[in-house]
């Protein structure tokens, strides 16, 4: 199977849910199919590029529009699936315009999941988690990362943690109590996948960051004297965790970071 | 001279051009004081905290309103000035409501300097440099930082580095070349200012890569293999600084950071 990265780049990259193979057809919807023949003007013949989180990233040929479709013929894989880095985002949710941001960031900096969570001091009542999605999508596609975040309906605070998966660390960004500075927590942590967790602009209620300190797989951990926008804090925090344990320590040869990977699939 | 950090949260920060001394009067224009008035409901005797980034964070009473303006009777020391840390962000200009979230966010993020440059792929004509100074104050006074970035007008790129203080390292964020993972060159720096370079939308044009490349002070550093926006970039970059070499590695035992600072006043 030829790979033609190096050939040609794609400028347009989508997302599909449909399973990716060489000789494989994927049909786009009215959206889609409208935005690729009427806004980026693509005809038939030209190439995009399509991913779909589990079977790498294939080139793809338009092989024909219609009204309100359009047919893609799969030909060549340009990328195979490789493990990406296993990293929640769990956040109270805030203002709109705020929000859409910490869904387009959060994929940019290869969360791979992200979580409203609601919380005492939270504000804001409603989560438009499909538009979060599309948002996380969008950023996804432009970001070139070969997944897109899963994107969790709203869950009350006390409920996310009394399920929670112990063996992932949860990264708390909180404004209280003791914290260790975020980057020599992060280089303290054993290999294993990780969560950041920040709060409501109005912070977390005493009892519960009382609450959240007791739990054994909770960090808290320090950004520093000023105080931080919840979106800040949190687009922030994965960045820290990136460059110090995730994908963005790889490639230096003076570097081997304790890499946290969720298998592929 | 009392200090009375403590004794009460004062909600209301704002930063002024005047000395702040005990015993000082801090005169408020119309925008501010109707601002106080009318939109923040305060009144006589009511107190708000001042700075001005030389003298320190001040308790001031409201001493009166009037048609228009404000005036403030200075009091209290709340916290001594203090270095912060010497980091500047030079950035490619970008769309409107994208650069006043990079404006807000470097504040918060302790930037000392924010300074739009442009690149041969700048696609933005005109930065407004006022604006982008406002939002910066209002972050400033938001995240309590006891002093408020420098908006500087826009230069073009070659004439920054023409005339650049060599001391002072260029964090170069950029999508080419040999670059060193972000962590792992901050760590390396030796002590002493910063600054923080991302490239427009587009990138940089390859001449100007390879002339920056050739710049002594010039570090190539990489954000991971995600592609990021822009404004991702100059944000993680500057957290990454803060957490590894900037005041974000104070309070903990088990990290002694090399401190960048800049004198105060």
């Amino acid at each position: 199977m030829e790979t033609d990265t190096d050939r040609e780049p794609l400028r347009t990259r989508l997302y599909v849910a449909e399973p990716l193979s060489g000789g494989a057809t994927v049909g786009l919807d009215h959206e889609r199919a409208h935005y690729l023949r009427h806004v980026l003007r693509l005809d038939r013949g030209d190439r995009v590029a399509l991913f779909n989180g589990r079977d790498g990233e294939w080139a793809a040929r338009i092989d024909g529009f219609g009204k309100g479709w359009c047919s893609l013929a799969v030909d060549a894989l340009r990328r195979p699936q490789a493990p990406e880095p296993d990293l929640w985002l769990l956040f109270a949710p805030i203002k709109r315009a705020r929000i859409d941001f910490v869904a387009e960031k959060a994929a940019e900096l290869g969360a791979s999941l992200v979580w409203p969570v609601l919380t005492r001091h939270t504000d804001v009542a409603r989560v438009n988690v499909d538009r979060l999605r599309a948002n996380a999508i969008e950023a996804a596609e432009q970001c070139e990362r070969l997944t897109v975040p899963e994107l969790r309906e709203p869950a009350r605070l006390d409920q996310a943690m009394r399920d929670w998966p112990a063996e992932r660390v949860i990264l708390l960004c909180a404004e209280a109590g003791p914290v260790r500075p975020i980057a020599s927590a992060v280089a303290d942590l054993a290999p294993g996948p990780a969560a950041i967790l920040t709060g409501p602009e109005g912070g977390f209620a005493k009892e519960e960051l009382d609450g959240l300190l007791k739990l054994p797989f909770v960090v808290p951990v320090g950004l520093g004297p000023r105080i931080l926008r919840a979106d800040t804090a949190a687009l922030a925090a994965l960045a820290c965790w990136q460059a110090l344990a995730g994908d963005w320590a790889a490639g230096g040869a003076d570097v081997r970071p304790p890499f946290r990977f969720q298998e592929p699939g």
